[in-house]
């Protein structure tokens, strides 16, 4: 018998594992192209019996590797699935600076810049390809401009396993030479992001390959739960106020709701965090949804931005970011390009963690949302830093500090300089 | 009373912490120009003493974060000085794959690109702003092209310190990126990396700033000893009987010696690794003098390589590496560009670690040392990951594996072109 079965968070039909590996196959018929996805698989568990078993002070829960402490609420037959790349909880980095000019004195930053591959896309890459391996799968594919797919590029290398990533053209660079590095096997096609995904749906129902489509997979939500567990552990068994998420498709989003989620039907923990939702101002779908309280997410056109990983035009968990959001509550908030890049210097400067331009947009969320006083001087809060800055630095390289003019090495030529 | 003193590795006088701060006075006065240093200090603790105290079963080794578990062999007096951004030991990750080709299978790397600036010198850097914080020092200097330097940063902003770096004009531009969102002060001269060492000496001394400069500092090579700590624990407190290092300056080699030499003296361990020293062909200064057993280092003109990290014609601690050659034994080897790319792309397809040039470099070394038997098919290896990918991925941009052409997002396009 299976520990969980799979619930469709449109129509609540329920599923076995078995019996469908995506989408609920009833309500995704009824897809209409460019839109929020349809018929998203919510895992549930029989959480009366998990709770019985379930014991915190357990030591597994601080000498176990990874993701593999939280066995007995992901939805894998055998730890041993896990591909051995993640070896440690991520850091969550106490800062009393970050905060300090917007009043803020309880933050802290949940550090996924330090993953193996650089981003939180290693937790859902991880469970997929265990996934994968679970279900004798040869091959994974996934489209992907960049995070999710070197996630998944490097998850399968490390279990010898093959990957297919489609990307489209404007991938960036350093991202492409990542996936290189892990010897995935690169698509690249003559158009956008969501040509990319129908491909990889075709490509994966044509040849077998498991898909690891964001969303689309119900795995990658499960996988990025996986932060919120660990949050919970950080904070010593509590439950922040607010977790503060970069958001692009929004399926970390929903995975922290889920992660808390799970702890609450659980009986470990007795509410849940609000939820802050914080995308670029020149591509905000879902913080219009949320912001104008509308029934669903209208797509929109994506207008460029340095933060290239939350700018999705047609996030495909809108519907379940709407429902997460009606369970948490919390509030939803877009930042400029110029704000991105205070931000980003910000978290280097104040911490010495250096996040990409769509993990630094959190955190100039966060500094917005307490300068309106929508965050409250005395709640705590965590913002996540999902990627790492060296993924994509040409935002800093084209800003105004970086035009330095050398100097000849002499003292004097130095002192001039600095002024001293 | 101090828990170490200074020995002089060149005259053995030794000195107590306040009486001298980085070289030997005497030693360093015989200093000549575009030469190894004179007179690096080595920390020699009380270990009769340190022995009684050293319980390796106390359960702080296992729970304490960082670098923080090796408090009783470290040269500060309060781990409250540690920066705060190193949490946790870097896997020991093991390989059955990367070997198996060339007759090795108990292979391990020891992976740092996951350190918080995504380099081992994230380790020497550290202990260099923890001492400074003890010293009172309010700002810190280093020269450096790169992982030096942006280590340097990242440390002294996490601790409110600032930092000033020194760098030639050729600095890789993701290095330089890092550095400006860590907020340190980059000087650019026009000029090598000799000439921005000696300007950092000299700014050191006419400002009162704490100099990191690589060896020159003893703290660096403390700071680095800590991966051989590590290690042994990692390894189930045993010794391999490899360890292969990835060369430039000499530091790393200089470290790894020092962390097992100090288990020894505890009587913590009975033997040593043997150390495997990888330079590129282009600039091999190390290898050629342990190749020919020379008493000293002939500097080199360094021609360009990719593995820039490790190109130094002039190693600051090559004195340091000879009697570490002597004292552990091994063996030194240097490998091609062509080799390094090979290995990149080996470590990122074989176990789905991304490593930069310098890095892959070792991986190069090992195979090489393995095929000329020199390593033999029984021997334990531990193969050093020094630095992340993403620092610099050009290489592998540059190669033939970066050209992929776009095809048309329909799967008659991907079915030709995979050959489906």
């Amino acid at each position: 018998m299976s520990k969980y079965i799979f619930e469709c968070i449109d129509c609540k039909k329920h599923y076995l594992p078995g019996e469908v590996e995506y989408v609920c196959p009833a309500c995704s018929e009824k897809q209409a192209p460019m839109q929020s996805l349809n018929g998203l698989l919510r895992c549930i568990y029989d959480y009366d019996q998990l709770a019985k078993q379930f014991d915190r002070s357990d030591e597994r829960y601080f000498t176990m590797p990874g993701l593999e402490k939280w066995a007995s609420i992901i939805p894998l037959e055998s730890i041993e699935s896990l591909p051995p790349l993640i070896t440690r909880s991520t850091p969550l980095r106490p800062s009393t600076r970050l905060g300090y000019d917007v009043g803020i004195s309880d933050l802290w930053v949940k550090d996924d810049t330090v993953m193996p591959t650089g981003s939180f896309k290693d937790r859902a890459s991880s469970l997929v390809v265990a996934r994968a391996r679970e279900l004798e799968y040869k091959t994974v594919i996934t489209a992907s401009t960049g995070n999710a797919a070197t996630a998944l590029a490097g998850m399968a290398a490390s279990v010898e396993m093959e990957s297919v990533i489609i990307v489209p053209a404007n991938t960036p660079k350093n991202k492409l030479a990542q996936m290189i590095a892990y010897g995935a096997k690169i698509v690249m096609v003559d158009g956008n992001y969501d040509q990319a995904f129908e491909l990889s749906l075709a490509a994966s129902r044509a040849f077998s390959w498991y898909n690891r489509n964001t969303a689309y997979n119900p795995f990658t939500i499960e996988g990025k739960k996986t932060a919120a567990l660990e949050i919970w552990q950080q904070l010593d068994y509590s439950v922040p106020d607010w977790v503060v998420v970069p958001t692009g498709d929004g399926v970390i989003c929903a995975g922290i709701e889920k992660g808390f989620s799970d702890l609450k039907a659980l009986g470990l923990i007795d509410r849940l965090p609000k939820l802050a939702i914080v995308q670029s101002d020149n591509c905000q779908p879902l913080v219009q949804a949320v912001l104008n309280n509308t029934a669903h997410v209208d797509p929109v056109e994506s207008i460029e931005t340095i933060a290239d990983s939350i700018a999705v035009g047609v996030p495909r968990a809108g519907k379940w970011v709407l429902q997460s959001m009606a369970i948490c509550g919390g509030s939803a908030v877009a930042v400029s390009d110029a704000e991105i890049r205070e931000a980003t210097c910000q978290l280097g400067h104040m911490m010495g963690v250096f996040a990409e331009p769509s993990a630094a947009a959190a955190v100039a969320g966060f500094r917005k949302l307490a300068k309106l006083g929508v965050i409250a001087h005395d709640e705590q809060v965590v913002v996540l830093a999902t990627g790492n800055g060296l993924k994509d630095s040409q935002p800093i390289l084209h800003s105004d500090q970086a035009h330095i003019d050398p100097i000849q090495p002499d003292l004097n030529a130095l002192k001039q300089m600095m002024g001293l």
